[in-house]
């Protein structure tokens, strides 16, 4: 099972990560992104969107980290990861859907304005940014992990661009449960970094 | 079960959409979004976020269409409009992001911009839908549905914002699949509108 894979982004790590703590055996498969490799064949054969990661399982080829993430745990995960009832599956796909929106246009982008020189509005990044993290901040000085009272793959779509924000130039010192939530991701048994995280 | 609706809202219509489909009774209630209802409580004690829809069914609640979109599937509907098994969670899902980052942020964004006076920066919204709405035509000229080659979800969550894209400025005239696959959904049994659609 290959992972086409950049160690600079947070979505392919999202993947890694996930797949260290439930121990799931991935092959790396570094892409020449600065080469622009993603964007033509043959990668763009497994995903025309042209963007990274690329999941290569066999016949299964999926583009977009959360439906990666999914897939992992669903085929190769306990429930634990990720719950097959309604309830904690709607639980967690709330997180997904705040990983592929909020954050990708709030701190990821900051950063890839900031440390990538990406032509993009910083301003508008700071602004969902700073919608977003003090949500973030609020649910977890209830709750010790995003969903369902444990660790899921939640946190692993959550974590890595939150984490990243300081490379956006966005400060997390006025967020101590999102630094304490990091700090327990990073205590989880398997866990592996990332540059910046 | 309560859904917390506003008609003129795509999000909102992706649930009112796919319920009535699957024939899954909802309980509508309206929510004076320009009064800001949705913004204070008690609706921010239901959703922290302060957006539309949420979905109310005895003791879960939730946010997110993508996510309410799942929640309702897996428990109400069948295995036809979300698969259980890991390859067809995957490609469904990819959808689901799809919808929550680049429709939310392209033609949605737009149609904000536009039809709501929303200040956006229209350039960029226009930017995002000539990114994907290409990408979607191109996948639709091979399948007939988003996924698995059925109705699923992801044709509930992915249509709306592609089908009112018109109300942003942004024609569909150059994406004779994208309309025939609007028709294929508008022909299914129980498909109900929503103005603009």
């Amino acid at each position: 099972m290959k992972l086409y894979d950049l160690e600079l982004s947070g979505n392919c790590y999202k993947v890694r990560l996930f797949a260290a703590l439930a121990k799931i055996p991935l092959e790396m498969v570094p892409v020449d992104f600065m080469g622009g490799e993603h964007k033509r064949p043959p990668l763009t054969n497994l995903n025309p969107w042209g963007e990274l990661p690329i999941l290569e399982d066999g016949k299964v080829v999926l583009r977009d980290s959360q439906a990666i993430l999914v897939y992992l745990a669903a085929q190769y995960g306990d429930e634990n990861w990720l719950p097959r009832d309604a309830t904690g599956l709607g639980e967690v796909m709330q997180w997904l859907s705040t990983s592929a929106n909020e954050l990708q246009n709030g701190p990821c982008a900051a950063r890839l304005a900031d440390k990538f020189g990406y032509a993009i509005d910083k301003a508008n990044t700071l602004e969902r940014a700073a919608r977003i993290l003090p949500l973030i901040e609020a649910h977890l000085a209830a709750h010790q992990w995003l969903a369902l009272g444990r660790p899921t793959i939640a946190d692993c779509a959550v974590m890595p661009y939150v984490a990243l924000a300081p490379e956006g130039g966005i400060s997390l010192e006025a967020y101590p449960n999102i630094r304490q939530w990091i700090a327990r991701i990073k205590a989880l048994p398997g866990f592996i970094p990332m540059p910046g995280i």
